[in-house]
This record gives C-alpha cells, structure tokens and sequence, in this order.
C-alpha cells in the first residue's frame, strides 16, 4: 500500500465516524428515541436528560465530568474497573509517547533501509517500501548509533507500563474491598456453594446430610441449604417411567412462551375495538408445524387452555424434580456475612474432592447443570477444552495466514488476471486495499466468541460470568496469536517465500523481519476499529432501526417492546479482548513505528468518552463481580508487554544492534513482576478477605431478610407461588430413597 | 570387582551384623543399661522389660505384634508415618519380585552380553565383566525377544509402586484426621502464628493493633495474643545505648549454664564427704579462660553470686525485651480449635502481604528469629537458597565423580604404584575393593544434613519440624543426584574416556550404560548400610560406650547423667532420605539386575524390624507434625519411580529394542499420577479440614485451660517464675513509642 492510499483510507474512515456522530447528535435529541439512547437511565427512574440543552457535544461534558463513584453507582464496580482498564492503556501509550515520538526524527533523518538493500532484494522490497517506511525503524542504518534512541525507548515503554499497572492494580483493589464494604446485604455474600457432596448413607437425606455437616461446623451462623437439581436432563432412554415428563425448564419456557402469546393475542384484540368495529376481532392461530398448518383456533381461548394445562404439569414436574432430581450439589445460606465469607474459603473435609465450596455467584448466574460435575471430572474436562483451544488456535491459523497473504491486491492480481482492469483505478485500488484484508479478518473474528464461550462452559465452570472471563481469556490468546502473529508472519511468509528458503530463521527474528511490512495494514485496523466501531457504538445505528421497525410492525405489548430496547450489558467478553488486541498491536509497534502511538492514544481516549456515554446512559450491568476479571486483564496486558519485549528482541537482532543481549533483563522483569503481583494481589480476587467483611457486618444496620435472601437462589423454573416456602421444604426432606439409586 | 570378592565382602558384612546383634542381646539384659536400651519406655514410666524372658529373639516377637496405635501411643503419628513408608517401600519390592524374579533364568541362560562385545572392546570391559553381570541384563543378545520379560517387568514394577503409594497415602490420611479427632486438646490446635503485620498507627500498641483486628473478626473465640519479639539479636554496633545489655537468649543460656555448674558442684561436695572425711572438700576452679588460668575461688559461692547476677540481668533484659524488641509477628490464641483451624486457613487482609496466618506448631518448635521476615523477603530467600542448593549439588558433583572413578584399586594402582605390592594380595585386594568407594562416600554424606538443615533455616521457615523437612528434601536430591546418578556416570566417564569421546551420547543413554557395570558397587552399599547401620542402631554400641564412660568419669548429677542416656528423636531428617537413596538404588536395578531385589527387600524388611524395636523403646519424638512429612516422602518415592522408568527407557535403547518407545507412557503416567495426588491428597496436609476439628471439639469433654495454653507458648528465656503474667501483660501494653522507630 502506498502512502496516498493509506491516506485516502484513513480519510474516509473518519468521514464515516463523523456522520455517524452526526446521527447520534441528531437522533438521541428526538423524545422517541430516548430509550434508545438512554436506557439505563430510564430503567433506572431517572430522567433521560438532565438539563435539556441545544449543545451538541454536551455529552462528552457529562462524560468527562462524570466520577468514578457515579460510575459504580450506575453500572457496578465491573464497569468502573473497566474504566480502568481503558485509562491505564491510555496511560501507558500518552506516557510511552513521551520519549517515542521524540525518537521519530532520528529514523526520518536517515536512509539507512534503502541504502542497505543489495540491488537485487531492492527489486523485490521496491513495491513494500514506502513513505511510511521512513517513519519507522526500518529506515534507520545497521548498526547505527541511532538505535540507542530506540534501545532507550524499549525501556521507557516496559517501566511505564509495569508502573501503571501496579498503580492501577492497587486501585481496583481498593475498589473492590469498598464495594464489599458496603452496607447493602446482597445475597450471595450469605450463601455459598458446596460441590461433591460425598454419597449419603440410606437412612438419611441428602438434604438432612448437608444440613448436619454445616449444622456442625458452623453451629451458631447456619440457616438453611438448598439442594441443587437437575432441571434440564432429559429423560434417559429406556427409563420408561420418566417418558411423560418433560424437564421443568423446558415446562417452564413452554409455558412463559404461551403467557407471552396470550398478552400479545389480547392485545391484538384491543387494538382491533376500533370506534367502527367496537367489538373486534378475536385473533386466531392454526395448532401445527410453525403456525401455518392445523385446524385454526381463537388464539386468546387456545393459549388460556394451554397455560392451564401447563401450569398444572409444571407444578407437578416441579414436586418431581424436587424429590427425584436432586444432586451432589448445593447451596449453603449463613446468617452473616464473615461466616459466608470463611466458609468459602476453608477446606471442610479431608478430601478435597468432596465437600469442596466456591463462594455464592449473584443469584441467577449459577449454572446450575454445571454443579453436579464432579471433581476430577471438572480437572479432565478444563485440560481437554485447553487442548481444544490449542489445536483451534494452530488450524486457525493456517486459514488466515494464507488469506492475509492472498488477500492483498498484488497478489490478487497474480492469481486472478481479470481483475486488473477494475484495480488498477487508482482510488478504487486504494480502498479495496485497505478493506479487503480488514474484511476477511473481521468475518473470521466474528465467528469465534460463541464458540469460545460454548468451550468454556463445558469446563464445568460453575458461574455465567465465571465462564464469560474463561472465554474472554481464550478469545485473547486467539486475537494475539492468530491475528496478530498469523497476520504479521503470514503475511511475510508468501510476499517472500523464496527469502525464506535460502536461510531459513527462527520465529522471533521471522516476526521481527515481517513488522514494518505490515505496520500500514494494522494501522489501518486501528482506524477502521476506531471510528466504525465506535461510530456504531455511539450512534447505537443498528438497535435504533430495529427498534423502529419492531416497534411500528411487530411488537403488540409494552413487555415486547421493551425486550426490543432493552440494551443488555457491555459485554465484557468480546470487547475488552478485542480492544487488548489494538493495545498489543500498538504496543508492540509503538518503538519500531512510533507514528501508531497517537492513533491508539486517540483510540483508547476517545474509547474512554464512548463508552463512558454508553455506560452511564445504556448499558444495564447484568451481573456484578466486583472487579474479579482484573487479575485476567493485568496478565493480558504482562503478556503483550513481553510479547512486546520478545518482538524488539528479534527486532534489533535484525538491524544488527551489537547491545541488543542488554534486552534481555526486561523479559525476566515483567515475568518476575507477574510473579510478584500474582502472590500479592490475587488471593484478594480469588477469596473475600476477611477483615473487609468483618467491616462490612460492622456497618449493617438492620439484620437482612434471610427469608428473601433464600428466595431469591431458586430458579425460576422451580419458583412458584403456590408452591410455598413450607411445601418446598417439605418435597425438599420427603425426598424419595430412590434418588440414591439414580 | 570379581565374584568372590564380592562374596567376601557380602560375608564379611554379615559376620558384622551378626556379632553386634549378639552385643545388643547380651547388652540389653543387663539392668544397668537399661537406660541405653529402653529410655523411651522408662521416661514414660514403664517397667523397662515387659515379661522377664531368657529369650534373646524376644525382641523380634515384640516388635511382630506391636499394632499400629500401640506405635502411636509410644512414639506419635510420625513414628506410625515412618512405619507405612518402610513397609510401603518393602511392599513394593516384594510385590514386584514376584514378577523380577522369574526373569532373572532370562538373562543367566543367554550368553549375548559377551558375544556381542568385539575383541577390542571385549580387552577394555573384561576387567569390568564377572560372574555377577550373568543375572543381569547386560547378558541379553541386543534385540532379542527375552527382553519382552523385562519390558513386562517394568510395567509391573510401575503399577505396583503407584497402587501401593495410593493405599499408602489413604492410610496416613486416615491416620492423620484419627489424630486430630482425638480428645486430648493440644496447644497448638488453639492457636495460629500471624506475621506481617503492617505498621501500626502511633496512637495505638503493637498489641492493641492485633488484638483489635482479630477481635473484630472472631469476636468470640478471640482469647488474647502474643507479640513475638527479638531474643536472640545483638545490639547493634554504634548503637551504644543498649552496649550494656547482652540478648535476653544469651542471658538464659549463661543463666542455665552456671546453674548446671551449681548442681555439679554441690554433688561434688557431697561426694567428698566420706566418713574418714566428714566435712568434704569444697570444690574449686578458677576464674579466668577454660577455668585454666586467674583466680581460685570456691566453685559454689561463685556461681551462687553469678546465679543471683544473672537472674536480676535477665529480669530487666526481659522487660526491655518485652518493650522494646517487639516484632510485626505474633500469636493469637481462641478459645475453641474449630475457629483456630479455620482462622489459619482464611485470607484476612486484601493483600497478602500483610497478615499473613499460618497454623501454629507445638510450643517450642516456633524459630522465632525467622518469624519477623517479611513476606517477600521470604520468598526471595526461598529462591536464593533452592540456587545455592543447586549449585552446591552440582559442585558436590565434581569431587564425587572424580573420587569414586579414581577410588577403585585398579585406578590407584596405576597413580600410586607403590601400593602395588599391598594390593596384589588376594583377601586384601577383595576388602580394599570393597571398603575404599564406600568410605569415600559415606564421608561426604556425613557433612551435609547440618548444611542442608541451615541453609533451610535462613530460607525463613517458621518453625523447627519444617526447617528439617525442608532439608530432607534436598538431602534426598543431594543423595539421588550426586550419589547415584554422579557415581554410576563418574565411574564409566573415567573407566572408558576413550569410548565417550569416539561417540558422545546424551545423558540418559549414558546412565544406562553405566549401570549394568556399577551393579556391584551398589549392591555393597546396600549390605554396608543394612549390617553396620542397622548393626550399630539395634546394638546402641556408641552410645552404650558413651554412657559408660561419661557415667564413671565424669557425671556427677542426676541430670547430667539423664542428658547422656536421653536418646533424641528418630532423626527423620537424614534417616528418610538415606534409606530413599538405598530405595532409589534398588529400583532402578530391580529390572536390569533383579538379584538386587532380595538384598532389598532384606535391607527394609530388617529395617522394619529394627526400627520398630528402637521406636518402641528407644527413641524419644522431639515434636509431632501428625504426618506432615508424607507428601514429601511421596513425592520423592514416586520421583525415584520416574528416574527408574526414564533410566529403564534408555536402557531399553541401549539394548537396540524395537519396542523401547511403548515405555513413554510410564514416566507420564507417574505424572498425571503425581498431579491427582497433590489434588486429592495435599490439601489436608496444608490445612486443618473442618469437619475434623469439629468432631474433636465435639468429645471435647471440658474447657481447656487457656491460661496453661497461652504460657506454654512463652519461650523459655522469657517466661519466669517472677515476671507473672499480670507483669508480662502490662510490659507488652506499656510498648513504647520508640520501639516503633526502631
């Protein structure tokens, strides 16, 4: 790519950012949208807009003025601690800059990469090298003296990074021990969950068993244990018995299917009692396959008789399930918080893999098929999915090196000759060669998330949010290695494959080789990263024409309606890896091409005003763990500092750099530095420190509901109003012999 | 070394072990050692001899049908835990003789060793080959089928090993809960250590600080705290406020000193006192150096003066003590063992670095110089001292190559040829042979464990029983690593120099071909080991002689009598990783010259017995760790198992076996093992389960006695008949401020 094409492309990116804030100014100022772009305020009670003012960019006033406590009041401490995470990379780029950018004219000034091709290599690197070169270190002679500029730069950038990121470890976790301080009782901080619940002797319940071991243990803070059943398993084939039930989840969804049929069916017969037909018309349905075939019903009567039906099997399903579906599982509810707080982190029993505790997640984030998984089974099943991830990450790769390395236009040119009419027009050339690699790379990227998260949760890990970390954490790995490394290297491999074959090199001084080639194309990544995404996120583009269109041709009832605008939560998962990528990609460039600085200090800054808007006005929160995926981003963001450190490594290797040996220290650093904050600051994350919730009993005023507290763990499919508290108790001990058989 | 100079040696072994065991049974018959031979029995105030019986073998029924709990009673879980790894170890090689040694027709009727050897290499190795490599492998033809026996073996061996270590480890877990379930309540189940404590406010006491915190967290069973302070430092050079007072240690150390002088002097004088000489002579010495030079005085009025100096200086050195030499460590006591256990198991603080708990050991075993490092000054001697072990093991190694190699005759013989003439006589050679390595080796053994034991302690360990398991450990690398593996490899390095450097091999197929050649040597290291060590530990000859001697010439009191015959403890420190070594050794033969099994087996069998018979009625246990040490002797039996398998896989290829590559699952399957273990079986060791501690305070039948807990965790020098605990309470509240700025 050359430099008026890298130019144009980054010139029509920030076309589209602009237009699309245009559209965010424009559309969040009209009443109607107002759930649209301020959501969680509504949610909240508050109103959409404090002060109605004509300016424009009042936004980003309320952004930057906003404070971290209004953060956490708003949207919990996961989203202030993400707001961390995004000011500490900021940190580190604005303040690396300080001695990068100085460091830019000492490359400028020399011409030492052109003079230093032979002839013959000059011809093959002639179409690579371009006015962008100049600007990195690709342009600077061997050996030259210059590079004690850069050489200085790698250790400013690694102290720098290695300083806020203590800094900002401490921060969170202060964050998280005023949080548990907090006088508010949440439920989770009284219960925790017991797994691998040895087999019960016959002349005793589960129940009765568990409820006699912590009874024992903690005889004074003990209220009550719930036992964790099976709400999902189908019935097993050949167990004749079971054959009329369904699981009590699918009951449950069946029939909150129906209830949401009725309402729009009802509704539906209001909206047709116009003045002319003032009774209406009664809407009707056909009974089979989608709908659209069967005998035609009145839908309203249809639905009402389903339900009946329904709730009756549910009730029953529920006794069942209760009484015959119980595991080794449960949940175990203390009266105060200290106690919940030690329970969870003590070793109950001599074994570990019976009795073992986790702490309590917030209700609803239990996965609760997940907890029957036993101990030595979770072990088997987290090292396979591991290996599932490595040999996905590695068959990735071959994919998208070879389409990274295809996909450019010269080599587009090669394999398809028909093309080269439309190319070969200049502007047209321009763009197709910054979109087209973007596009394939972003198709592939997208892909991967669910996938990731699906891996997880057959770790058996016992938490939603829990899983959502473990993927996020793969989801990076991938990002890095495949994206990055796959792209870099892969790129290089078949640009000059016949380099390669006279001296084959080592992977470290193959990745340095290829980075200057590819500085343009992840600068362009960066860009388009940065005002589409962020455009989209602002202008919230697509959910508002959903939202419209749902709302004018779909949607009958207010519930349906608000499902529509209901915004869900930031989404931690996909976004935080995704935006370490662009921090690897920028900082392991940051001293080879020190131009990509201000691109990602201007990525991560305006990153900040985004979604510091969003968080404050859209984005609902849907779990709170207290800054628990900390410890996840810090190691993250230690490997791209070594990444980093490897890469310069090879790099000044490469350019024949006589002191380069003296980089050696900065691996052991950051490794010893890892090492160090993981023994200080991670048992905060993985327990509940005692004296913080000793504190926290401290300042509660009032004893809390434990009645509610209980209440609130059950699931909804199991939850019902008839069957009362007593009732629940009472299947919970009834419990039949022959669930020990199962 | 040949045949008959083998059996020469093996006999003379035996003649030794014969005549000491005729020394122990005509000796301990004798009433006036009993004290030698039955003190753990007659400080427990059993009759010495149970059943006055003629019998001499007595002594082996006894031991037969002693029980476990019977060892558990007399000498602790330890002792009981020392047992089940002797008859681990002994099962093992029985187990697998029964498959090793049907075998052994395999390699006796092939003659392929020899054939197989060209002429050149045949004059080289002839020295090196006798009768005795007939029963071994080195005898198969290279790639011939019998070796499928021998493959078959280790299979067996492996299996075998890892089931009877599972059985093992379920058992001492067993024994382990049983022990902590019992009623007896224990001072150090009251209490837990705390160090790193953080700076404590100028307003507020050191004591106040600790007592406020926990109290604040365990409200209830908090009982009260000990702050530990510096009794051993020595003022500090320039700092001549303090010139005049010496540490309070060095004081009570003096204290007790002349107090034993006193009683010595005192009972001199009453022996003078015959009836020709009515009035005695009172007893002089001198005052100057060694009591050789300066003044004569009367020996009781001068150490009744220094007493009465002493005791008034340790009065006042232990209220500065208490004042002012606090250090940011301490014990805190609870009223009930359940939340002690628990509380030494919780996070307390949000940073690890500050608070830090860990379970209290017995009084007394406590190193409280250690217990004022800081956290991550513990950790970074920790890693300090593993290099510096390292490094001493790869030192260690150069001597003992070059030692062993040169050590055997035929080597002196060419440096030395004036030995030549002594040498060449036939019985003498044969012991010469024998004796020579063997004493080269043992006395390099002999210097380590004190080194080992110190080095550990500057690791920073807490406490006595940890510091010794801690160089155990090493001491078993030490002996694996420089013993074994340095002797079998020095001694082919040196033997066939010209070999290696034809053809340089990696180290393992090196190993392998060493061993067949070492065989010998190591079989008389085993005999050496079984007849003189087990010789002189049932027949007590040294101390036996001691005693005498000491008893006639020079003990004068009870008391110092009673420090001659006080047997010590089993002194598992070094007694577990010399018999590793011998385990070791044995192992890694068993497959390639399965005669060494029987001299195995024998070694433990008789181990087994002779041990018992000391634990029962000698040895006298210093501390309890309730088999704390088994995961180690776990992880080191199994680390034998590994080095055996990665030993028998070069082997195999050595011996140009096609099917040599089916052996990789071994070594993995021992670690996967290993893994599952430390999971299942680890934590209990770390930790106190729950449920234990709850069932012991359940047949709790009475309150302990706090006060007597509390005192006996006092350390000797400090605590006084006079200073009562009003006293020490109030000095440690009465904390000056400068001790802060100290």
């Amino acid at each position: 790519m050359d430099f008026s094409s890298f130019l144009t492309s980054l010139a029509t990116w920030f076309v589209v950012f602009f237009l699309l804030m245009i559209v965010f100014v424009l559309a969040s100022r009209r009443p109607g949208n107002y759930v649209v772009y301020y959501p969680n305020r509504i949610l909240k009670g508050l109103e959409p807009i404090e002060y109605n003012t004509r300016n424009p960019f009042s936004w980003i006033k309320e952004a930057l003025t906003s404070t971290e406590p209004e953060v956490i009041d708003m949207s919990g401490v996961d989203t202030a601690v993400y707001f961390v995470f995004l000011s500490t990379v900021l940190g580190i780029l604005v303040v690396s800059g300080i001695i990068l950018l100085p460091c830019l004219p000492l490359s400028v000034t020399d011409n030492g990469g052109m003079k230093q091709t032979t002839s013959e290599e000059k011809q093959t690197t002639s179409e690579g090298v371009d006015e962008l070169d100049k600007f990195s270190m690709a342009n600077i002679t061997a050996k030259s003296s210059r590079l004690w500029g850069f050489f200085i730069a790698c250790y400013w950038v690694s102290i720098v990074t290695l300083v806020l990121l203590w800094k900002a470890y401490n921060h969170v976790v202060r964050l998280r021990s005023e949080a548990f301080k907090s006088p508010d009782a949440k439920p989770e901080q009284y219960a925790i969950v017991v797994r691998d619940i040895p087999p019960h002797p016959l002349d005793q319940t589960r129940k009765k068993r568990v409820d006699y071991y912590f009874k024992g243990i903690y005889p004074e803070a003990f209220y009550r244990s719930m036992i964790v059943t099976d709400n999902k398993e189908e019935p097993k084939r050949g167990c004749r018995m079971y054959n009329d039930f369904d699981p009590v989840n699918k009951i449950w969804e069946e029939l909150e299917g129906y209830k949401k049929k009725l309402a729009r069916a009802e509704a539906m017969y209001e909206g047709s009692k116009t003045t002319a037909k003032p009774e209406g018309t009664k809407p009707t349905n056909k009974t089979g396959f989608l709908g659209l075939i069967g005998k035609k019903v009145d839908s309203i009567d249809y639905y009402n008789e389903k339900i009946n039906e329904l709730v009756a099997k549910l009730e029953n399903e529920q006794k069942v399930t209760l009484r015959e579906k119980q595991q080794d599982a449960a949940l175990v509810f203390f009266s105060n918080r200290l106690v919940a707080a030690s329970a969870a982190q003590n070793l109950h029993a001599q074994m570990v893999d019976t009795w073992s505790v986790i702490e309590a997640p917030e209700p609803g984030q239990l996965i609760w098929p997940n907890l029957k998984i036993k101990y030595f089974h979770r072990e088997l099943r987290r090292y396979l999915v591991y290996a599932i991830v490595a040999l996905t990450i590695f068959l990735f790769m071959i994919p998208i090196t070879f389409i990274s390395a295809v996909a450019t236009l010269d080599n587009l040119e090669k394999h398809l000759p028909f093309i080269k009419p439309i190319v070969e027009r200049n502007f047209l050339k321009s763009v197709l060669e910054a979109y087209l690699p973007q596009l394939v790379l972003h198709s592939f990227v997208a892909l991967l998330p669910k996938f990731l998260l699906y891996l997880s949760k057959l770790e058996g890990i016992p938490t939603e949010n829990q899983a959502i970390r473990a993927a996020s954490g793969k989801y990076f790995y991938f990002n890095v290695i495949d994206f990055y490394i796959g792209v870099t290297i892969g790129g290089t491999l078949f640009q000059s494959l016949k380099k390669i074959d006279e001296n084959p090199k080592n992977t470290v001084s193959l990745l340095a080789e290829s980075i200057p080639g590819n500085a343009t194309f992840f600068l362009t990544y960066v860009a388009l990263k940065f005002s589409v995404g962020y455009g989209l996120e602002l202008s919230r583009l697509v959910p508002l024409i959903i939202y419209h269109l749902k709302r004018k041709y779909l949607c009958k009832t207010e519930a349906e309606l608000k499902d529509v605008w209901s915004p869900g939560d930031l989404g931690y998962g996909t976004r935080i890896p995704s935006q370490m990528l662009i921090f690897t990609i920028v900082l392991c460039y940051s001293v080879i091409a020190p131009v990509i600085i201000p691109f990602g200090a201007l990525y991560f800054g305006l990153g900040w005003l985004v979604m510091r808007n969003q968080a404050l006005k859209v984005y609902v929160p849907s779990y709170e763990t207290y800054g628990r995926m900390w410890p996840h981003i810090h190691n993250r963001i230690l490997a791209s500092l070594i990444l980093h450190q490897i890469t310069m490594f090879g790099y000044f290797g490469v350019q024949q750099f006589y002191y380069t040996p003296l980089l050696i220290p900065l691996p052991i650093l950051s490794l010893v530095y890892g090492f160090v904050c993981a023994k200080k600051f991670y048992p905060a994350f993985r327990h509940q420190a005692l004296e913080v919730a000793a504190t926290a009993d401290d300042v509660l005023k009032e004893a809390p509901n434990m009645e509610l507290i209980f209440r609130s763990f059950i699931p909804p499919s199991l939850s019902s109003e008839k069957i009362d508290d007593d009732q629940v108790e009472d299947a919970l001990s009834r419990l039949s012999r022959s669930a020990s058989f199962v």
